[in-house]
């Protein structure tokens, strides 16, 4: 495809999605598509012969659309969003344009250099402590996803905890996972993955007020793992849990760590963008006591998947845990030790120039813009739970400090679980549903930039409405 | 961003694109600043209120470009390839758009389905062995890159070894890997997450003239180790080796694998997409004793990076291994067991549409536009070694069956790296090193679609040029 080419399809594709952005809304937010049925409008294999961008775009619209879950619909309530913005996806494509691979300085210096810029900015806009920061002997790196986060600060952990025998020797099933029971589920997989298996985690008991992790549980846990001869290796505290957007106490978890010597990761995925408001930072207090932590732009500060904005504390450690150098990666600058290696930093050797998204998103909406659809977030979340509260056929469950609301109708799980496929069934909306005390509750999470009080007016309604015929009044 | 604001500000960043792409090769192929320069030239936190695209996209230009490392560019001979195209762009802008996050089938029908679709396609196209189909118990799917395909590969493997018993408590550090001494570095890292450790990779011996696995080693390495007490988990065979392009020999390595019971996984991620060509696979035979088989149509298959195709043929041993299932999660279609969820044939949880990259690629070339492309990688390469071998004072290193060609002066290590920086120096070509039997040995990998005879040829003359210098006639 020469550069006119591109050219003329390249203003056609951002048409496209253009369009589809100005009409997403009307669609069904999920398809009605059996399981199958986009396989089989697909040819069996690949053309003889190529074809022009316009039939591909035509059956994008024929084959494809139909067939998907809209993400970017403003009704769409369900799990975190992972929204995105104009912005980020004009970063994007210059990143695409330019095929950089920056899994060294060498490769693309720019790729590096911006993104190490680009986690500072975020750590500041955060206000995360000055030891993450580049030059305080801490940094950030963009890793896929919150799990890769997860599984990285749990191979350094164990690398610190093998006294550097980790990287050699290989891992000790003695040593430990500790996460609160509501702890994401990359936890358990980032342990498997490391060779721990589930019994290296122990699963800490959550407050049942407030689901957060109890500090006294993880110390007793801790206590009575190391009488037995376990080796605690790491802790992975959460700020804004999947379920519920519980926060554990760092200020008591860290104290524990710091006194057992055990590395705290902190997963802030979701939550961790709110502290982009002064007012939304009470969940980052202790978070001085933390090794590494993360939070995913993609979630909820307007960047698309995939961008999880990852910090340590200590960057030479990281490095000793995940380095190998074959000769052909060999390069004068990695020599003279000016440089970032990012390949040191993630489980793949490759990466994207994902820092360009970024960029155009922090330039576009600055500070102001980024703190506005939060607070807006926050606020539709609040609106809506003031409509759960006021009815008394629901209850709502736990509190909604950021964006999400747990709730359900008082009434058995099975009538909860029919609630909420009638409200998905009507196509307007698309939400989902968690356990909680081992009970079958609704989540409503806001956070796409086009959702409007109208949208989540829509949802009570949908709501009402169901409620009225599974429940009469 | 109003989806107006984004169309006009979407159709100047292709054209930024388009321009670059009709430019590129007139810069300099690697940047000529010191480290911290573009580093220097951002500013020290984000804006306080937004910006427009416009001074984004002159930052672009003047903060940002000059420090790449240009990897489309024609002149780039370096590492392998990551070529792009303009179909894949444009595949990953609608991806971006749609933003959609396919963890589940439930989360992205379509995107799930062109995946397993896609992916089939290309296993028609490399005439992959009928097990990696879906429908044939097997199946493909999309990871970022090889080395998170060999770490996917090599747990599958530790749970097949562990008899069940891996994803409970954890790794047996009794548990080997056997991949030959020219092997990725990938291998090692993934054992090292794993946790075997180094120890837990065994180098098997290449055979010195082509640089390829040792059968008689590998035998010898697995009847040693079995009677030590070691238990062979997995084999990693290569097919075009990193340093030379070397061809790990399927037939052999295979059936030493069935006879011992050993995964086998074979990482072809380079020289796998010469494979669409008839006369180019004969790499693959063997490839039916198989495990597990990847290859990156982000190197040499006009498919931007991260995108790496990787092929199991027990898909529900790979799920076994990976599955996690926390309730949020839960949902009709994965409990009917009639979908595929690709969150569980990878390490994170969230995942991108790059179907659609493969899809609009594979369409836009159609099956004989990219055996023209592979076609052309290979005269090339054949061209320049001619050239290599015309010259008594250069030694071609090897063979070269695919697009590499690695060769040197016949002369002291230093002066070929001399050799080596002097050309780089030029800023009109960009090579790389390895070392073959030790010693420092230059790699020529052709892979952009826009190099040409020419750029092959510039090469050449500006190595003569450089080789006049420093080893007179």
């Amino acid at each position: 495809m020469t550069p006119d080419e591109f050219r003329r399809a390249g203003h056609a594709v951002v048409d496209w999605i253009a369009d589809y952005w100005a009409t997403v809304g009307q669609r069904p937010v999920t398809s009605q598509d059996p399981p199958g049925a986009v396989a089989a409008r697909l040819p069996a294999g690949p053309p003889e012969h190529g074809e022009p961008v316009e039939a591909v775009l035509a059956d994008l619209d024929a084959l494809v659309v139909p067939g998907l879950t809209h993400w970017q619909h403003p009704g769409f309530f369900g799990y975190f969003p992972a929204n995105t913005s104009g912005p980020s996806v004009l970063g994007d494509l210059v990143s695409s344009g330019l095929g950089v691979q920056g899994m060294l300085w060498a490769t693309g210096p720019a790729c590096t250099e911006l993104e190490t810029v680009m986690l500072d900015w975020l750590a500041e806009l955060l206000d995360l402590p000055k030891r993450f920061r580049s030059g305080s002997g801490g940094g950030g790196v963009i890793q896929d996803s919150a799990s890769s986060a997860t599984l990285v600060a749990t191979l350094v952990a164990l690398h610190r905890a093998g006294g550097g025998r980790w990287r050699e020797v290989g891992v000790d099933r003695r040593h430990r996972a500790y996460a609160s029971t509501q702890g994401h589920s990359s936890i358990e997989k980032a342990a498997r993955i490391a060779g721990l298996g589930a019994d290296g985690v122990r699963p800490v008991e959550v407050d049942p007020e407030t689901q957060a992790m109890s500090p006294a549980a993880l110390r007793a846990a801790i206590e009575a793992d190391v009488a037995a001869g376990v080796v605690p290796a790491i802790v992975v505290a959460t700020v804004g849990t999947t379920s519920t957007t519980a926060v554990d106490p760092l200020p008591e978890i860290g104290a524990i760590c710091a006194e057992y010597g055990i590395f705290l990761h902190v997963d802030a995925a979701y939550a961790g963008a709110a502290a982009v408001c002064p007012e939304l930072r009470f969940g980052h207090a202790g978070l001085e006591y933390a090794d590494s932590y993360c939070f995913d732009p993609h979630k909820w500060l307007l960047t698309g998947f995939d961008c999880d904005a990852f910090w340590v504390a200590d960057s030479a450690e990281l490095i000793e845990a995940l380095s190998v150098l074959p000769e052909y990666l060999r390069n004068a600058a990695t020599e003279s030790g000016a440089v970032i290696d990012y390949r040191d930093w993630q489980v793949p050797l490759g990466r994207r120039f994902r820092a360009l998204k970024l960029w155009f998103v922090l330039r576009w909406y600055g500070v102001a813009g980024l703190r506005s659809h939060i607070r807006s977030g926050v606020a539709l979340a609040a609106r809506f739970a003031e409509r759960v509260g006021g009815d008394d056929r629901f209850a709502l469950v736990g509190a909604h400090p950021y964006s999400l609301v747990c709730f359900r109708l008082r009434a058995d799980d099975e009538v909860n679980a029919e609630l909420l496929a009638r409200v998905n069934a009507t196509g307007r909306v698309h939400l989902t549903h968690t356990r909680v005390d081992g009970r079958y509750t609704l989540r409503l999470a806001v956070g796409s930039p086009q959702t409007t009080e109208a949208h989540v007016d829509e949802a009570w309604s949908l709501l009402g409405d169901a409620a009225d015929a599974l429940l009469p009044r």
